[in-house]
């Protein structure tokens, strides 16, 4: 038995740098090799194939611990109070997650169909829905269209973001401001104003 | 003489073949293999590899020939007139372009990285920078943010529909209307109302 514990713990101890070392290689390089990978991890290729059958399983399962991740940290951000605020903090918090992670992203979208790496969102994307959800709810944002496609817009202009940036076309530093303002216009209720405020403070 | 120029012109059926053959295929299966692509052309697979060295190559041509095409029904669009009516048109017409060619995207998704498929995009892309500099210049659409991010916009929010349109979670009669209604929120001017009716008509 004590054997068995032993080999079970080395087994994820092998896991864990594996996971680590991919994450470090496609940060650099998102065609980084799975020879690149065992190597960065002190591992052989054998023990690499051992726990991940292809390089597009090892791809999916660091994407999916920086997704776990991503979501822990989202879980901090302040939802309460007025919807729009709430939405531009989100998309504040949001931004800086997919920064961090976007030369992940890019490995991932290399290696992964789009479908995989949305339904890879989906539980991050579970609280735009309850946010926009309360903010449909109070009128501060649209209901004319249905709350799947306003999440989808969500996605896809802060993903859209990254990919522009990394095509040097938006700066990192304007890309939360650009998104949030064309997300709060995005979602104003029609026959409302646009609020000129990209980012609204807390009325005074 | 008279024997290259055989040659070449059955080298050039070939092609045609073979392109006619591989966007027939893909349509019905993104993931169709050169073997299906060179059966339906009705050519030997050697021939094939004679003209795309690789599955990546013959997708990318498959997709330059697409939107060459596509860049083609949307210089019929007249986007003369108030700039959001001429959106409206112009969305109306790339959705339909999206949509018929929806799975060709999809193979393409698969086997080009993005900034490939954004890449092959840049000239039926450049008349929505046209009309939005025209409606930016005329007060019709915000100036706050730069052009490019609102192409982006454009391009993302289309793209986006059509993943939605696949995962099954928007219908295709409502996408037109939805994308319309999101991109005119989107680009109003801050301080400004959301026009009330998705896709306006002529003031009468």
């Amino acid at each position: 038995m004590p054997v068995t514990t032993g080999r079970r713990a080395d087994a994820q101890r092998n896991v864990a740098a594996i996971l680590d070392a991919a994450a470090a290689c496609l940060v650099r390089d998102p065609d980084a090799s799975v020879s690149d990978i065992a190597a960065a991890a002190g591992v052989g290729r054998v023990t690499l194939y051992g726990h991940f059958s292809s390089r597009t399983e090892l791809v999916d399962a660091v994407f999916v611990r920086a997704m776990t991740r991503a979501h822990e940290t989202l879980d901090a951000v302040d939802l309460d109070g007025d919807a729009r605020q709430a939405l531009a903090r989100l998309v504040e918090s949001s931004w800086q997650v997919v920064d961090e992670s976007r030369m992940l992203l890019v490995a991932a979208q290399r290696a992964l169909p789009p479908e995989r790496i949305r339904e890879l969102h989906e539980s991050p994307l579970r609280r735009v829905r309850a946010l926009l959800e309360r903010g449909r709810a109070d009128g501060g944002f649209r209901s004319d269209l249905p709350a799947d496609w306003l999440v989808a817009v969500f996605y896809t202009v802060v993903h859209g973001a990254a990919d522009e940036l990394g095509a040097g076309r938006l700066a990192a530093t304007a890309a939360p401001s650009a998104i949030t303002a064309t997300l709060l216009a995005a979602f104003t209720p029609p026959g409302e104003r646009v609020l000129a405020d990209a980012l609204p403070l807390d009325p005074s």
